[in-house]
């Protein structure tokens, strides 16, 4: 997407220096200062996956891809590069996709002579950038065609309320839940995206907004509390959120509020306003095994200085962060919900919309 | 109610100088520093008032008051007394409490001799204020039977959400939506409180933890989003809310967010934990003229920084607010919502608990 009006993706190879580097963009630093980072280490890909420089499902495991192409420019032996696997993995234990690509990687490169691998593993890493964006998108595409629908229907700017940030900075390119909306801005279609703040860590407000404004999709931010008024107002036409994990059912897990937002939705039906909700996800995030996701999922608490201390910055332009709490107040900072299939009008994936229902044909 | 273990109002006369003056806790400096201000003149009221060292519908009423005694030091002309009536009405023109207050004032004064006016504005103000404790006092009475009917049937703490901050900063003393809780504390029933941190402004955050916290009532903050996940696994017996009005139907107008909450309080019965949700408010906030409040009543707009800015506690202990917005960012803030009846278990009053569907049997 665009950024200053350049095409740039949030990972990258750069080969133009005696030794190659795998170049980012610091998202630490967003939504302030915009800045590219070269790693030219697997130690250096390891402390971005740690630090967050580089952050959402499918960036990471592309990152972790490059990690093992960075540390082929040391040793292409066998121990060398399972050891390398052990600590990226090591780095992000619950990320599934990271220990995905890093598989993925091994099994590429251990079957060929340690002469062929340092390219392949450059190749590789390159190809699991470009699939995750050719999915993205898919996703793209297929959401599309629901907001078209409803701009045929209404003729005017469609509104379309999202939560967190499921955009292209998760991602190498185009994001999942705002895939659709790029693909329906760059189709000339009006689209306005209501940005919600989503507290605590800001990822609407610093991150969904930057984006957004990077690539000149007109929206505006909101605090999460005003979803519900907006939607009960007739002033959202759709819902879009990404998902962390959607269930077999069609439950889906998502960054925590999208459970209220999907409850506005839901209510807006009531009003009149039929404003429907969905989910953008690629079909790996289906886990097949779950059904009932408020009874089985186990919701990640963590730290309260996510609530407690805020960054932003300071009116003479200095980074800063403040602490918003009366001194020892006990914080409880749940980092998920679930939104039960009951509330989701459908799941838009690569492979196409379905609604809860439908979802097990995709298994066939 | 208590601030470091002594009793306080957050508005009383001092008498104990040369010169009579109203002293205030100054709200604009809570959570981080809890201090008095003295307040001699009517200008300084209303700097007071404008800059929210006093705010919450109730106490800018009994701050107007106090503003009208204050004013009689320098003169008891009728003339006088009605200038200063007007400067304190145009510090607030939409804060119908205040105008309430200012013209029981001059009622009060004006049909007395001039030699008699200034005893009778003390003694007027401070019966403002006795009355609007008493008020606070009946609403946590007959809420408290609500709480403690859960205890009774649940012989555990009683786990309460509550949004914003209907405290006793907000009124004289005890709160609506806090003086149920505060109640039940006092009574020796363990209560537990859920603090929406309530963007934007903070209110739930700063406002709410600092008084539970300072009254010695357990309390957890938690992020505006997290609330419909916490009905939704069990963990709230019911819900609290203040209110800035209430229709004569039971629709609820209060801080923006306060429908998604009750939206996932009415949804906890189809998972079967049946959160009740209740607006605690004193007789005078419903308004008999409107019924449907979502089409009826005009939500305020206000200014973005509310929602752009935050302001805490850098780590050196200095107060500092930052931008926690791309620049330019668009920004939406509506700061009410409704919550429709329909949604709404009861209403709490000094003069009992209604459905809404009673409501109309207090006009009787």
């Amino acid at each position: 997407m665009l950024v200053n009006h350049e095409q740039y993706r949030t990972i990258w190879p750069n080969f133009e220096h005696a030794q190659p580097c795998v170049e980012i963009i610091d998202q630490t630093k967003l939504p302030h200062v915009f800045e590219v980072a070269s790693l030219t280490t697997l130690a250096q890909m390891i402390v971005a996956i740690k630090t967050m420089q580089v952050r959402g499902a499918p960036l990471i495991g592309a990152a972790a891809a490059y990690g093992i192409a960075l540390s082929t420019l040391d040793s292409c032996a066998d121990r060398h590069l399972q050891q390398s696997a052990e600590q990226l993995i090591a780095s992000r234990p619950t990320a599934v996709n990271l220990r995905w690509a890093v598989q993925r990687m091994l099994s590429a490169l251990l079957r060929l002579p340690d002469a062929q691998r340092q390219s392949a593993a450059w190749a590789e890493a390159a190809l699991i950038c470009d699939e995750d964006v050719q999915l993205n998108q898919a996703i793209g595409k297929h959401g599309l065609t629901l907001i078209h629908a409803q701009h045929q229907q209404k003729a005017r700017t469609i509104n379309i309320l999202t939560h967190c940030n499921a955009g292209w900075l998760a991602t190498v390119d185009f994001g999942t839940a705002l895939a659709p909306i790029y693909a329906a801005h760059n189709a000339g279609i009006h689209v306005h995206v209501w940005v919600g703040e989503t507290r605590p860590r800001n990822q609407g407000a610093s991150l969904t907004a930057w984006e957004l404004g990077q690539h000149g999709v007109p929206h505006t931010v909101i605090s999460d509390n005003a979803g519900g008024h907006l939607m009960q107002q007739g002033q959202v036409d759709m819902v879009i959120v990404g998902a962390d994990r959607v269930t077999a059912a069609g439950d889906v897990c998502n960054k925590i509020g999208t459970y209220l937002k999907a409850l506005a939705a839901f209510d807006s039906v009531a009003l009149g306003h039929h404003v429907p909700f969905y989910a953008a996800v690629p079909s790996p995030t289906i886990d097949w095994n779950i059904e009932d996701g408020v009874k089985s999922i186990e919701i990640e608490e963590r730290d309260a200085e996510e609530l407690s201390w805020m960054s932003g910055k300071l009116s003479d332009g200095t980074i800063a962060s403040v602490n918003i709490l009366p001194h020892g107040t006990q914080v409880a900072n749940p980092a998920f919900d679930v939104t039960p299939a009951r509330l989701v009008t459908g799941i838009i994936t690569e492979r196409g919309v379905f609604t809860p229902q439908q979802l097990r044909t995709m298994q066939r």
